[in-house]
């Protein structure tokens, strides 16, 4: 399988290409053996050229962007000059087209008709989500999949058609991936703890370091036993202890720290009010609008300080105690979480966050470095992950 | 220019490929022209058939990733074998990789030797940051810079030897990039406004189709005339009309809405005070903490309305008004933005937000359709669009 993205955007470093990654991470999963990444321009010759190539090297290939309405998306042309078949007018994406541009009160303009042409012999994907079908179509020797490059129209394509289809065309030995959602501990310490677990050589393992989540994959091979994957899975657990917050995979599926908590807060039917600082609103961001009653965002802790009249008062985590009480009596959520923090060195903050629900108390603090979007990212994560082990003890 | 990525990381998607988009970014604003990005795994065959490729098509390649230590590293061996050259050990290397671990107060593993064989007639690239040493070396036709794949080290090389060594080595025809920075008017329309102007052919001229803002590109070719480039500018912009907030290029640089109103709020010395809704908590995180004083969210509107003991009033901009009135009275800010919401019809929310300094008012509502992480996106970008509206009248 080859993974081809179009577009002056990528290939000129504007825009990182986050597309190709995630293809590449979903059908690696299904089983399918990608052999190559391709990025080219916006130029007509280069696109015919590499699409043949594809076709000489891979049995599938998965192509975005290149879909658009303007002069610069020529995937579809080039598709037809380089398998030297024909243009032909769709009318049911022409339609679909019109209520999309309906929807949204406008009238559809001329240069979208363009988008209607599919090449022949292909089968269209609905766009739900944009204005650009995608089609499925062969080459020569290579079974091509055309989307669009924005990300959640691709997307979209791919979690309702592409990877089903793909399934029922290819026989794949499907492998196991179960996902260890991890926070706090970096990807070298985790191998080396890994490493001494002395795993079975068939579990392929892989890391997927983001901010403020790791990721750490096991795929376990075709007719794996589920006894022994959920004992492995364990295992590993075992020594990542704390920074495993939720396991993705043999049944279980937790997609993210947020998503996890609003499972918490809504099983249990709680709500919740914020006084956040650091974070400036991404907390309030990453929760979930049917829990999260209210989150008061003080961008600088002098401003929160100045509001509670403590302007003066040293900021530590018995402080932020002490605010927590005071803001959860002037609140009917069942929950209040207070995040303060303090510049301890250059480059280097500490966090202090409070969870509270008038009778129990969970408090923690945070050493945090780096930028300053890097900071935010942390303390919100931070913040949540205190009132996702709040929430499974209460 | 190729720029070519290798690593089983990249190829299965479990690391997104930052290196490629930094690399293209630096070297298109250099003027190089790159015609593609290429990523394959750890493989030495399939490394050293796409090595002589790039060879082919390519006077200059920059490579990342495959220097390191282990046995899945394989780029220098597999440069060696695609130009039939020899790997020569560097005693400097050995001498500078001791040094580094000497830093960290650990013997060097034997593993690393590896790292000091170069090949024969290569320059070494130091790497002050990591083990695996860079090198630049020529294939038969094309000139390629191997750096490894660690992001860090692979910047802190480009900066200090490579773009000087890019510099020097190759003269060229630097081309002029304006960006014309748009709210509110699709890809497809700002296409047919422009179409219509017939520009110069050798204006080149692209679409980046963002959320919430998009980008029209000019790119104008080497030795255009200034005068003859703000005139073009400018006729875009008078087509493109209210949707163009900012024009970067030409001697201005705004990189975003939030950093321009962010630009001016400073400019001005204003502080800002934020009642937010749909939005949740987007508007303060797009804010810079320097000027915002405090944001409220309330996830829904009837948070709002309760707080103001406004409930069962009907939601409008005349109501926005009121409440944002009657939230400065209790501000300290300069400004207050008040933002409510009403859902209109299904998938559909009507948007009403203020600005006031206590004398002058300037408000405006807006429909949005899509999903909520959409129309969160657009309720911001309406909001701080509005802001920076209100600034370059005030």
């Amino acid at each position: 399988m080859v993974i081809f993205s179009q577009g002056d955007e990528v290939i000129t470093g504007a825009t990182v290409d986050t597309n190709a990654a995630y293809l590449a991470d979903h059908c690696s999963a299904l089983g399918f053996d990608i052999i190559r990444h391709i990025t080219v321009a916006d130029e007509l010759d280069d696109l015919v050229q590499v699409l043949q190539d594809i076709d000489e090297q891979a049995d599938i290939c998965l192509c975005t962007g290149g879909l658009g309405p303007t002069q610069d998306d020529l995937t579809t042309e080039a598709f037809a000059k380089a398998f030297k078949t024909e243009l032909i007018f769709d009318e049911t994406a022409l339609v679909m087209m019109k209520d999309y541009f309906a929807k949204l009160h406008v009238d559809m303009p001329a240069l979208n008709r363009k988008q209607a042409y599919l090449p022949a012999d292909s089968t269209r994907i609905d766009n739900h989500w944009g204005t650009a079908p995608g089609f499925v179509a062969s080459g020569k020797n290579c079974l091509f999949y055309c989307m669009p490059g924005v990300p959640y129209e691709m997307k979209n394509m791919l979690e309702t058609v592409v990877l089903d289809d793909l399934r029922t065309r290819f026989t794949v030995e499907k492998t196991t991936l179960v996902t260890l959602r991890t926070m706090g501990m970096g990807e070298s310490a985790m191998q080396q703890e890994i490493d001494k677990l002395a795993l079975a050589d068939d579990v392929r393992i892989s890391f997927r370091a983001g901010l403020p989540e790791n990721e750490l994959k096991l795929v376990f091979p075709h007719g794996a036993n589920e006894g022994e994957m959920h004992a492995t899975v364990n295992r590993v657990k075992e020594v990542l202890s704390d920074s495993v917050f939720a396991v993705d995979g043999l049944g279980q599926s937790i997609k993210s720290l947020p998503a996890y908590v609003s499972q918490l807060m809504q099983n249990k039917g709680y709500t919740l009010n914020v006084l956040e600082t650091l974070s400036q609103g991404d907390i309030a961001q990453q929760c979930d609008s049917k829990y999260l009653i209210k989150s008061t965002v003080f961008p600088q802790v002098s401003g929160i300080m100045s509001s509670f009249a403590l302007l003066g008062v040293s900021i530590d985590e018995s402080l932020a105690i002490k605010i927590a009480k005071q803001e959860h009596a002037s609140t009917a959520a069942t929950l209040t979480l207070v995040q303060l923090y303090e510049e301890t060195a250059s480059n280097e903050t500490q966090i202090f966050i409070v969870v509270v629900d008038g009778k129990r108390t969970l408090s923690a603090s945070k050493t945090i470095q780096g930028r300053i979007e890097r900071k935010r990212t942390i303390a919100s994560a931070a913040a949540l992950n205190l009132l996702r082990k709040y929430l499974l003890n209460s």
